[in-house]
């Protein structure tokens, strides 16, 4: 390529794109009004009045040629973008599951912006690999999960993106495992996360070969229907490849039973892959461990995300696996302009051949300053609020006439419907998130349209649980007493 | 699953995860952290002195019970990571690509962070999405790239976290638009980058439908190679479905023939997809526009990330796409629960029917404030600067009897050696990078171990540059001169 003429742009010479001092003052900008926000959040609306295109309609068409200062993006951000945010962080926000933030978890993902590294092998950041492997380890023992996950060992820990992202470099692993000429097949159940299906449809596998199995009237996988669907296939000459138990489906939180899916699974040597992404957490509480790790120990990988009700940021999905050779075998690809002598002595672990994209930012830093700036205690002591206050909200459910328990609370997780069925159940939830300010979204459980009140946000408490009922209640007609 | 019972944890009460006024005074501490961490690079070494496993055995086993300050944080990042770690954002850094980050874009991260909004469907934060369409459109004028890649049109752009994403999602949907009984076949050139052949063995290519086509001397893809690849596989009954064109390899900066690729790809319905990861941003200067865009209208897909050279900290990979509908066919799966009115109207874009993940960070914001607050004008001075120092150095170096140049400048990086040969050349690169402050990496040109210099850190000036140049000629026993 020929080489450009030395900039002759006299304004050019004007823009630093980082000077320390005017760095402080608009670091002190921004933090005072994400202060502001977070000050403000109860008194909007969660969801936004807004038309499609609305807002793109009312941004400049092209970008600026000369810069423009801070407080013109913030007086933008005022003017345009917050108001047309749904947002995640309002008190009211029951919607989906919780993807709920804190002072620790912002502060870590802006001194990981500060800082600037990228760790995608050990050498670009050592720190960086290290500290994950060690946090993620610190989640590790806090949920109980057993020592085959364990940092040091055979296999491993470290947060990627999102459940979806993980789940599917497991099955990667998975298929290559197994490679020979009978054709693969995933499953899991008819109520698995969406990304079982997304990620087997990536990996290349054709729908026929993708399972939903029956859950039974409490949204679990039937094991018996898994065993008999494996059976069948091996009988056609498939080959039971990676099977999803679930551990608090989305929908209603059901927890599949994992020890049992784990041994029909081995017995046809199947990867096992538990997808705990919502309830993994709740593990951290010895009293809900039982069912939330169960069967764990027959697991060739498990995931859960600190960015639903951990008070971390999104994104932190924690996955851990039993075999690094499996995946790495599976996901390395090193080219000369990638390779390191640390890389090449096997005594380093270089994160990016454990996931699909080559580069990372340093994410240890925010689970890190969450787990040490709350401290266990404290987020022990969150998830047992959550789980009290659902109970105390789905109390207040049944005991109205004109509403029905459609899934008993399971953790924080609970879904309900009018007894005068789906089309008034779908008009109230629209009439509920109308009037606000909370916002619950909603999902199928056993074929009826239900209502999700999912708990979890950071700045909920018992008394905007209990205000959302009035408000559901009171857009009933209900008194909501 | 019980109910536990309500928190009876007297410690826990007194944590709260975002109180406003501490974070005020938190985040000050940590915005002038991180200003300070800026004015201190140019005193650092880029490199860690660290052996493996080092700082893991200097973290504590387990996480804390109760909570721990702000200032204990620090104080541990300043004494045990920080000097772990590998300094991307040095003046010296010269290896790989840039990974640049600004003001602007680390206060758009913070901002992200603290607004705390996840943007998976347009429902779920509309200012999100639409925000995104119109910033990536921006950007798309800027670099000149057709209409077909435009906002509101049948295609679009969106943001992913990297170029080894966005290249999967497009092969997946390549895929399945040609899904019939022959075996789809993957090309891209033998110096294509690692996440070719990463994304096709993801997507469930096996090794021998994934083509490596031979380069000519200057490393670009041979076109009658390709075409003599597609007619043969054609022949055996195979069907050519994903041509990856590369424009600015990651060993030497080579661009591939875009628009006679395309030829040939569109001739057998092949998907034409552009990966300009690193080179792409130049093109927001006009002069390097010819090389960088060429033939990008015969693309289907075509992405580059804003965060290697255009201050955009990692991650912000731009993608476009000129059908919507083969991306969504190939990657939405939309669960009852995941259904919205806007969604089902089709008047918007969920984007999380564009990619792996389900969840999405705000990451519109920080190319939004880059482009704002540095301004194309800005940006185009600093491409042209960093392509006028890179010929510089490259002058020095083909001076220096004691060196050749192995493929002269492509824009901001440039490929040498020791005419002593590769083990000196290796030995040279260790010791370089030893005595420091600088880190380059290494490649394979043409056979030969290069040392590679890519130009383009947010600090880097020609003073530092032309200081590399001294550091690696001393280092030779050269003058320098």
């Amino acid at each position: 390529m020929p080489a450009g003429e030395p900039s002759e742009n006299s304004d050019a010479g004007s823009v630093r794109p980082f000077d320390a001092e005017e760095f402080r003052r608009q670091g002190r900008l921004v933090v005072d009004w994400i202060a502001d926000y977070w000050t403000s959040l109860p008194a909007r609306a969660v969801l936004p009045d807004v038309e499609p295109g609305e807002i793109a309609a009312r941004l400049p068409a092209a970008a600026p040629e000369t810069p423009q200062t801070l407080h013109d993006v913030i007086a933008d951000l005022d003017r345009l973008i917050v108001p047309a945010l749904t947002h995640w962080q309002h008190p009211g926000f029951f919607a989906y599951f919780p993807a709920n933030a804190s002072a620790p978890a912002i502060l870590g993902e802006a001194l990981s912006a500060g800082l600037g590294i990228q760790g995608m092998l050990w050498t670009t950041s050592p720190a960086a690999s290290e500290l994950e492997a060690v946090v993620v380890d610190w989640l590790r023992q806090l949920l109980g999960l057993p020592e085959r996950f364990a940092r040091g060992g055979a296999g491993g820990g470290m947060i990627q993106d999102s459940a979806s992202s993980g789940l599917l470099c497991c099955l990667v692993a998975a298929r290559e495992r197994v490679a020979d000429a009978r054709t693969p097949v995933v499953y899991g159940s008819a109520d698995a996360h969406s990304s079982v299906v997304k990620g087997a449809r990536i990996a290349g596998f054709p729908a026929a070969a993708i399972r939903r199995i029956a859950t039974d009237e409490a949204g679990r996988m039937r094991v018996d229907m898994l065993a008999a669907a494996m059976e069948e296939d091996v009988a056609a000459g498939r080959s039971p490849c990676f099977v999803v138990a679930t551990v608090g489906t989305t929908a209603r939180g059901a927890v599949d039973p994992v020890e049992a899916i784990g041994k029909v699974a081995r017995r046809h040597g199947a990867w096992l892959h538990v997808d705990a992404a919502w309830a993994g957490t709740a593990a951290i509480c010895p009293e809900f461990r039982g069912t939330v790790t169960d069967g764990a120990e027959l697991a060739d990988s498990w995931g859960t995300n600190p960015h639903k009700s951990m008070l971390v940021n999104f994104d932190c999905h924690c996955l851990w696996i039993a075999s690094r050779h499996a995946l790495e075998s599976a996901l390395t690809t090193k080219p000369e302009y990638l390779r390191t002598a640390a890389g090449d002595s096997g005594a380093v672990v270089d994160y990016s051949d454990w996931q699909v994209p080559l580069g990372r930012r340093f994410r240890a830093l925010k689970l890190w300053m969450v787990l040490r700036m709350i401290g266990a205690r404290a987020l022990r002591a969150r998830v047992r609020d959550h789980v009290a206050w659902t109970a105390e909200f789905a109390a207040l459910v049944a005991a109205d006439a004109a509403f029905e328990i459609l899934s008993p609370p399971s953790l924080s997780l609970v879904t309900f419907a009018l007894r005068a069925g789906d089309g008034a159940t779908a008009e109230l939830l629209s009439r509920v998130n109308r009037v606000g300010p909370v916002f619950l979204s909603h999902a199928r459980v056993g074929n009826r349209y239900a209502i999700r009140l999912a708990v979890g946000g950071t700045l909920t408490g018992r008394a905007d649980v209990l205000e959302a009922w009035k408000t559901i209640a009171g857009a009933a007609g209900s008194t909501g007493a």
